[in-house]
């Protein structure tokens, strides 16, 4: 007998045994975990690109102390004699001493109020000054890589809304760029993942596109609304926000745009779970006009509804 | 009552109260302001890329005098003892010395003829070679940020022009590439944006695309003529200057490139409003041939045109 | 009389004398050598770029240590009056302040126990401070480039496998993304290469397209099963696992897809012999569920499969 | 009277009054000028990043010598109190003193053997470490973006050939990669201009389209042969050697692909005359297969063609 066909795998897997949670987390990461993970150096790397500032300048603090803290040990342990100071009373200690003259070489200020005496402590000095310039070009690296990135640019509505669109309704949320710069050609995907148990009592993955009324965008500018009218094809038709809850449903969403400042692509991951939907309401305008006549985006308002009477949560 | 379907909003906005500015800017940016504006790093770093060299350097300047006021002033404020020098008679007041010892620190130079005594002093100017270290690792990812950018890099002509073309005519702007180096797969895109009265009296903003002649280029060596026909299907068919005026016509331009040498896409808004449409003109060519062969194109004679007698401006 | 039309040469090259080694290495790079090869600089700075980093490190510090001993020499060269010692005794020999004098100046650290005198030594003193500065520039560089290169991202299954499909059987292989970020819009193409002798006797090689069940995804977040069906437009309908071997089959992949947290596009290429294809199995989960509801992906299971029944090597 | 309508300009110009040079050189630039050129620091980066090796390292010593040189005549000017040594016979002069005290305080060396007494000698130094921190910048800048442009990567045949194909005959020329790294999802564009006088003796130059046999290759990792099959719908159809003589033939190429080792894009402009086009003759393979099996490829040999007997140069 001919077992069933391979199931198609979009990445995010169909079958499981358990309850999972959402697939796509706030920041747009994956709720995946790896095992045997590989490619430690890109890792690291990565991890210290997406730090948050404070923890980046903690960090380095940390790793300054840290480093001159060793190199200070290794001076002392070369005995009183290693380092030979300017005068015979410096105000420090031999610690004290070992530990700013590690500074004076880690950071190649080299005043030469201390300096190291013997083959033992030069050779040390010689180390330290190459793994300064060498950990300042790390930084270096990594305060561009952390300024040129345009990540977490877009600003997406706290709920989905289910409005009145044309002769029936659409499933819409709105997205806005947080930063000055234009993002153009921009692009918008819209997935329906759903979970069902098929009859051996597996749960199962089901994945369906949601089509949008308009795919692309010229500028983003000020707001965008994404729109996918509920019709007939839609497999959305006929749900009631009951359907949804049943399905653990979640949407999906893939944005792509172009940053002119940056000169890059962003691309943006969100999705949106079936208790983040609200029935019968509509986006209100996200902004207003100035005296002088400028357009005032107000980045708070991007989530604000207001309640329309006539779409029925029972569909 | 079913209430009227949401509508479409590119990004610039439909509804509105007041007079409005025009929507794109001649540097490219568009004419919103942010409230609730967030990730303020990112902003920063867009302003300090995107000034002009005077003021990127003056800012620079200004940095340095500052950073090393204030370490003077902190090693000023732990005594006369906290810094050494090496003769009696520096030539300097204390202020003086300290600000100096600053810059020798700040900068990693480090003569040696002032150094610090003691814990304190010891332990500002370790922060102060780290502070410079990084302060200087930011004015290198910004210099090699600010080079690479290929900003500003076209030159539009100063007006449109509706020219004869086959038996009716056409709308056109012109385009070159300020540097020498070349774009290619050059493509636009052209939309009008008019301003409408709705039947309660609301202003509205509509958008109609402006179908080209040609929409993309090999190479951009020289100049571009963007050409929109003015056939029966445009939306500018039978509109005369007085009717672009009334409906504050304005036409949003983006073109987008790739550049060799900065190996990047180049991607430029533009805009003209209506009373930046010369009617019954043509350009003329902005290029000579010089005596070797050559050809000279004269960036100044971009928007160089000359009247055609047969262009009605009242259609 | 018409010689023969020139044949297609997708790149790969069709016609040769000898046996050849497999096109595509396990790497991703080709079984092509060069001669004459130009362009030094890049080829170098490439060689840099993708050397491991214990290579990578351990030639920096040769570098290092070469430049100073060149260095050194130089100073010893100059004779005992060219360098000054702070003081008689500094626990070193004549090459000993050499070699640390110019460890000083390259790394600019520049104490001042040691210091230049003359012409001659004061001139290599200052080459070797440029020397030094340019080197460390270097350096950045390089480090810069290592760090946000996205290579050698992917993980490939050991094993393409002939898997039950449908009414059918397909080819399939699996790939992971090695790290946590994500890749969107990941496109496959999958291509057959045989070798045939002609009726001269000459050996051939042959391309086809292997048509893709689906040719993109929207996230590689977990695992993809890339799926070749052999229906009847594949040429591999109707080949048993002793045809392929005959053909000298080999499969060749170009997996694209676009990283956001390098905000690049990633570009992996990847090939399967005959010799690395299971008949009759079919890839076993890679992932578990773990209790708090996150999907584990076990990288190493990326090749797990396990055998079936009905497909036949001997077709 | 209606005029003529404008004509389609593709950036190259088509109405002129002299003889012009080929329109694209060897180096992929195009034979234009600019006056009136603005965007100077854009324009001179781009110099500096295209400049050969020597030249450019040549530059960097210029540069290092000359502010030095600018630096030592101040400091000269401020008197013989303005610097302190560290011992009375340095075994250099007074400018020597100046110059190396320059030296120091660019390279952020600073030994301490000199250093700088008074208020002016300190502002001035001040100034210069500065400098010498910005210029390091500049630098370290320059040379990441030399070596991570992926330029002048591609080897052109010297020749077009008109060679044999199919029932009739092709257009050809063959390309390269000069590196070890492979170009992905290459692409090729082709067009002939020619140049003609109208019924006014004015000259005009004409662009046309040269379709090609295959217009995308998957891997570039061998040689490519691009193909224009001259059938009845080419615009070379029924054209001799010395037609294209007449029209001051020029054909023009467009490449581009991706290059995975420095994740950009390339881009590449090539041409040929109509006196580079070699009738009646085909490519020679210009590779080898060494005895371990591996291909390989002598780029001496990308334009070695052999003749063929059937092409008329006169069609």
């Amino acid at each position: 007998m001919t077992p069933a066909p391979p199931s198609f795998d979009p990445g995010l897997t169909q079958q499981y045994t358990g309850p999972l949670l959402r697939a796509i987390n706030k920041d747009g990461s994956f709720n995946v975990r790896r095992r045997g993970l590989r490619g430690i150096a890109g890792s690291v790397y990565m991890h210290l690109v997406s730090l948050s500032w404070t923890r980046f300048w903690g960090l380095v603090a940390l790793a300054y102390l840290v480093a001159n803290i060793i190199f200070a040990l290794l001076y002392t342990a070369l005995g009183p004699r290693a380092l030979r100071a300017a005068e015979t009373d410096m105000g420090l200690n031999a610690f004290g001493k070992a530990f700013f003259f590690s500074v004076h070489t880690l950071t190649t200020v080299g005043y030469g109020d201390l300096y190291p005496l013997g083959l033992a402590a030069n050779v040390v000095a010689s180390a330290e000054a190459a793994v300064g310039l060498m950990g300042f070009a790390l930084a270096t690296g990594l305060l561009f890589a952390r300024f040129s990135r345009p990540n977490a640019q877009l600003v997406f509505s706290d709920h989905m809304v289910v409005a009145p669109y044309r002769d029936g309704h659409s499933l819409q949320f709105r997205i806005a760029n947080r930063r000055k710069n234009v993002l153009t050609d921009v692009l918008a995907d819209m997935m329906l993942m759903t979970v069902e148990q098929d009859s051996t009592g597996k749960l199962r993955r089901n994945f369906a596109e949601l089509k949008l009324e308009r795919k692309k965008i010229f500028f983003l500018a000020l707001t965008w609304t994404v729109v996918h009218p509920i019709d007939e094809s839609s497999p959305l038709a006929g749900k009631s926000a009951g359907d949804l809850e049943r399905l653990q449903a979640e949407v999906l969403i893939l944005i792509r745009g172009y940053d002119d400042s940056f000169t890059q692509v962003v691309n943006t991951r969100y999705s949106y779970r079936w208790e983040e939907i609200e029935w019968s309401a509509r986006f209100e305008p996200a902004f207003d006009v100035s005296p002088a006549g400028h357009l005032v985006l107000d980045l708070d308002r991007i989530g604000a509804t207001s309640a329309v009477t006539n779409v029925s949560r029972d569909a």
